[in-house]
C-alpha cells in the first residue's frame, strides 16, 4: 500500500526512535522536570530566538488546543477562528467541552483575514447588548491552515497588531509547522512567529515524532501554575522525557527543519505528477497537502492500484475533493510508484 | 416615558401580584412541593390536553434554555439552533458554558426551515470524520422567534417529523409564548406545540410575571433526578411557591391567553401607526414586536419625546433598526399617546 | 398548622410586597440597572459602611455560592470549607459541577477555626507533590453557620488576617445573615464583616423577600466583566427591580435589622419554651434554629398536633434531631400556639 | 544515582521498545483503528477470560480516571473513593474540574470497606434531603492501592454485590495492576476482576510502556460514541498504533504478567534487605512499594549515597515516610548496590 493520505500514518522519524532507545535506561524524573525537557526547552527558544519563551510539551493537537484556549481565556470570553478551523469542527466540540464558544469567522482557504477580525470586534464593542453575548478573547490561526495554506508575514503582522490593540493574545496552532516553514515562497519563519504571536505551538505528532506538542508562550504570559493547569485537563504525561527525548532531537542539527522540507520538496515533485496524470487541483498548497477533485468512481480505482488517499469533502453528487499528503517519511520511491500507479 | 422598548419593562400582571398577596401568609414547603405548583402543573396539562405532562418552573429564559439543552444532550452533542437563535447571541455563552456547542443554521427572520436542519443531519451522518465532531443531539426553535415570527403547523410537523426520524429531541423555547398563540392567522395552538416537540418552555416573565418559566417534558422524557440537576446549575427556588402561584393564576380563566391576545391586538393597531407616520418597516411581525428602520437621527428625536424604543441592530452607517413592543401591560391610553408623540 | 420547620415557609414580608405593588407600573430598564437596584447598592454601601462596595443581586444561596466561587477561583482553585458547609453537603455539588473541589475541613457546630484552615495551608505549601493537588484558593464559613451558630469577632479577625497572609479572599455565606447580626452576645456587625472579609452575600430569601441575595465585593475585587458571568450562570434576572425593590426596602428604617431582631427575640423565648417542655437540646443557637433530639415516636405526635418542624439528621436509631425555627414572620401568638400544643 | 523513587523513572520495557521500532515503517490508520490495536484487544479479551469486553487505550492515569467517571457517571452523581485514593488527592481535581464530587470514605491501608460504602449508601438513600445532595454514582477502587496494598477475591466480591444490588458500576485504577497481580498470597487474578468489577483499566505506563492505559468495560458498558468523548477530553491519540503495539506486546507471551512478577519477587527481597539495615516499617505491602519511617537527617545521607527514593509524607516533625519501590526495570544488581550503600 501506498500511504499519501496523511502525515501521520508511520511511526517516528529514526532519529526520534533512536533517541528514545539511547536514553531509555536512564532514571530521569517525571512530569517534565527530566534534563531532556530543559534541553529541548533550551533550544527551542533558541530557534526562536527567544531565551525567555515558556514552553511546555503536551501529547497531542486536540489537547493542546483545549488546553491553551481554556487555560487562557476568561469564563465569559470565546476564541475567534476561522469556520474550517480544526478547534470549529474537527476536534468533537472540545472547546465548548471546556466552557468556550467558538466565534467563527468566514475564511479563504482556511485563512482568516485581519479586516474580517476588525469587523467582529469593531461590532461587538459597538454593540450595545454586549454585556449579553460572549467577548471575542483570542484569536486561533493555523499555520499551515486545514488547506495547507500559509499566512504571509504582513498578514501575520496585520492580525499582530489588531490582537494588540485590542489586548487579547493570538493562537498559533502549529501543528504542522514544519511544513509551513519550509515552503517555497514563505516569509515567515521561527523567529517571526514568535514575535508576532503570543502563544503558539510546534506539532511533533505529523512532523515524525510518536506524538508531542510544543507549546511555547512568547509574553511571559503563561497561565500561572500551568502544571496543575495541564494536570486536571488530564494532560501532564508521567514520563515526561517521551516528549523532552524528542523535541530534543528534533531541534538539534536542524532536524525538524529538514524534515519539514523534505516533505515540502516531494510535494512539489507530488503537485507536477498530479498535473501531468490530468488531475483537477482543488488547492495547489504550498505545503504538504494537496487537494484534487475526482469522480467517484476514480475512488474505487485508487484503492484497487494500491494507494491511499485522504477524503477530505465531497464536492457535488459525482465527485469528491480528496487529498494527497506527503511528510516527513515519505520516500522518493514511494512518489516514484505512486507516479506508475496513477 | 411610554415604553415600548420591550415586554418585560413593567412589574407583574395585577392579579398575579394579588395572587400573592392573598397566599403570601400561608406556610408552604419549598422548592416546588407546594399545592400551588402542583395546580399550576395540572392547569398547564389540561391547556396542553396532555395529562401526563412533567413541568417544571424555574427562574429565567438563559437558565431554562441551559438547564434544558445541559440535562438533555450529552456531552459529545451539540443543539442545532439559528444563527440568530437568543442561545446562539444573546445568553453570554450559556449553553457553551456548560459544555455543548451551539451548531447554527442560517434563518429567515429567526426561523429555520426543516429542509436545512435535514440537509445538516444528512451531511454530518454521511462524513467519515462524525466522530471528531459535535452530534447534532437537538433542535431549538424559538416561537416566536427573536423577530416575532411564528411557525405555521405545517412547519413545527415537517421539524417533528425531522426530529423523530433521528430520535433528537425538539425544544421550542416559548419566552414569548402566548404572544405567538394569539397570533391573528396561527394555526398553532397549545396542544399542538405539546404533541409536535419534545420539550417546551411556557414563557413567563416576559408575558406577566414577575419572574418564571414553565418547562413541560411531554414525552415522558424529563431527565431523571431533575430537581438535583436543577440545584446544581443553581436554579432551584426555595420558594418555588412564587413560580406556583403565578403559574396557577395564569392559567385560570385563560388569563394567560388573553394577556397574548390584549398584546397581539395592540401591536396590530401599532403597525398601523407605524405605518400612518410613515416608517420604513424593516419586518412587520405577527406577534408583539415590530421592527423599523430608522435615521440616526432620529434616535434622539424619540428619546427627545419621551419615548423608549428597543435598539434592535445597525442597519447601515446612518440608519438603526428598532423595535417597539407591546406586551401585557400596555395600555390603550399609552398607544394613543405614542401616536400623539410620534 | 404551625410553621416552625424553616424560615422561608411564608411569602415576603408585607412591606416588601408592598413595596412592589407601588412600584409594579413604572416601566425599568432590566437586568438591574434600573433606580431602584441603585437605591438598594447605594444603601447596602452605607449600611456596610464601605461607600466603595460592589454589589450584585443575585436569586438564591445556591446559584450565589456558586457564581462567587466559581468567578473568584483560578481553575486550579478549590475553597476550603466545613465538612458540614453548605456548599459541601447540600448544593448538590453545585461547586464540583462548576469544576472545583470543595477542600473540606473538620468543624464545631459548623464553624472552622483558622488554626485548622492554617494547618491546611501550611501542609499544602510544604507538600512536594502539591503542583498535583487542588491549591486551597478561598475560605468559605457561613454566618450564622448551618447550626446557628456565630463567629466572634476575633474568629473572624484570625480568618482574615491569615487569609490575607497567604492572599486568598475569606468568602462568608450570609444567607441568615440578619438573624446573626442581631444575636444577643455578638460582637459582630456589618461593618466588622465588610471590613473583614473579602466577599459576602446578605440573604434575602429567608430574612423576608420572596427571593434574593446580595453579593458584596469589598476590595475592589469583583470579577471583571460579572454582568456576563452572571448571565452565563443563567443567574441574571430580567426584572432585575424585584431584588433593586425589595433590597431597597430591607434597607429602608432598619427593616433587615428589625425582622432579625424579631426572630431572634422570639428564638429566646422560644429556647426556653423547649426547656420547659423539657426537650434534650442538641444545640441551643444564639440565633433563629434551634436543636432538639427527639424520640421518633415523637415525631408523629408533632405531626398529629399540627406542629411542622425541620427534620435535621438522625441521631441514633430510636431518637432523631429536629429543628425549631423562627424568622421574620413568626407571631408570639404563633410561639404561644406552640407552647400550648407541645 | 540508584533508582528507587517510583516505577516510572526508565523508558520502556526492551521488548516493547523493539516492536515499537519494528512495526514503525507500516503505515497505519489513525486513533486506535490500526491492526495493532485490534490485536491488542483481542489479547487482553483473552486474558480477561471475556470475549466481549470493551477495550479503549488511552494516555495517562489521570486522564483515564477522569474520561471513565466522567462518562460514566450522570451529571448528578458523585464517586465514593478512599479519602486517600489517587482521584481524591493527586490528580490537581480532575474529576472535579470535570464536573463531579469526590465523595471520600476512610481507609486502611488505602482499602476501603464495603461495609463502609454500604453506610454511605444507606444513609444517603434515608436522607430526606438527598434530592439537594451529590448521589453516589460510582464507586472508585485503585489495586494496587496507592499504598501498594491489595484487595482479596473475598472483598472485591463484597463490594461487587454492593455495587450490583444499588446498580452502580465499580471502577477499578489498576494503574499497578501487574504488580497486584504478582503479589505472593493475593486470590485475585486477571479474569476475578474482569468479572467482578465493571470497568477498570490495565496500566501501562508503570508497567514498562513509554505511556498507555488499557480501559476495560465488562458489561457492555461503554458510554455511546465514546470516540468523540475521549476525543473532546483532549484524550484521543492520532497515532494510536502506539497503545496498540506495545499493549499488543505486553499480552504476549505473558510479558505484561512477568514483568510484575519480576518487580513483586525483587520487592520482597527489598523488604528482607530493609528490615535487616534495620528500617522501621511504615508499611509493609504485598506488592512493589514499600514505606520506611526515617529521621529527617536519614534524607540527606540517603541523597548523599545517591540513593532516590520516593518522599511519601511527614510522619511527624522529625521523621518522614519515604517509599522505596521495584518496577519491571529494577535489576537484581541494582538491588545489591542498594543493599550495599544503605
Amino acid at each position: 500500500m501506498l500511504h499519501f493520505e496523511n502525515d501521520y500514518n508511520k511511526g517516528a522519524h529514526p532519529a526520534l526512535l533512536q533517541a528514545l532507545v539511547e536514553t531509555n535506561d536512564e532514571g530521569l524524573s517525571g512530569y517534565g522536570t527530566d534534563v531532556y525537557t530543559e534541553s529541548a526547552i533550551e533550544k527551542i527558544r533558541q530557534a526562536c530566538d527567544c531565551p525567555q519563551a515558556q514552553i511546555t510539551f503536551l501529547t497531542g493537537g486536540t489537547q493542546t488546543n483545549q488546553v491553551v484556549i481554556n487555560s487562557m481565556l476568561a469564563s465569559y470570553e470565546g476564541v475567534v477562528a476561522a469556520e474550517a478551523g480544526h478547534i470549529s469542527v474537527h476536534e468533537a466540540g472540545a472547546i465548548e467541552f471546556s466552557g468556550h464558544k467558538v466565534l467563527t469567522l468566514p475564511h479563504e482557504n482556511g485563512k482568516i483575514s485581519a479586516a474580517d477580525v476588525r469587523q467582529l470586534l469593531v461590532d461587538f464593542y459597538a454593540d450595545g447588548n454586549r454585556e449579553h453575548m460572549v467577548f471575542p478573547g483570542m484569536v486561533y490561526i493555523s499555520h499551515p491552515t486545514e488547506y495547507g495554506t500559509l499566512y504571509s508575514k504582513s498578514e501575520l503582522e496585520e492580525l499582530s497588531a489588531l490582537c494588540r490593540e485590542y489586548k487579547i493574545p493570538l493562537f498559533l496552532d502549529g501543528a504542522r509547522l514544519g511544513y509551513g516553514l519550509a515552503a517555497k515562497d514563505t516569509d515567515v519563519d521561527l523567529p517571526t512567529i514568535a514575535k508576532l504571536v503570543d502563544v503558539f505551538y510546534i506539532g511533533g505528532t505529523k512532523m515524525g515524532a510518536l506524538m508531542g506538542e510544543a507549546i511555547v508562550f512568547m509574553q511571559n504570559n503563561e497561565p500561572k501554575h500551568f502544571t496543575p493547569i495541564v494536570k486536571q485537563h488530564g494532560a501532564l504525561l508521567a514520563k515526561g522525557r517521551l516528549n523532552g527525548v524528542q523535541f530534543d532531537r528534533f531541534f538539534t542539527e536542524n532536524l525538524y527543519f529538514e524534515l519539514g522540507q523534505h516533505a515540502v520538496d516531494l510535494a512539489e515533485e507530488l503537485k507536477v505528477i498530479l498535473e501531468e496524470k490530468g488531475f483537477e487541483f482543488y488547492l495547489k498548497s504550498p505545503t504538504n497537502q494537496q487537494f484534487v477533485i475526482v469522480e467517484n468512481e476514480q475512488l474505487t480505482e485508487l484503492t484497487e492500484k494500491g494507494i491511499v488517499y485522504g477524503f477530505w469533502e465531497k464536492y457535488d453528487d459525482s465527485r469528491t475533493v480528496i487529498c494527497f499528503a506527503t511528510s516527513w517519511s515519505t520516500t522518493r520511491e514511494e512518489l516514484e510508484e505512486l507516479k506508475n500507479r496513477l
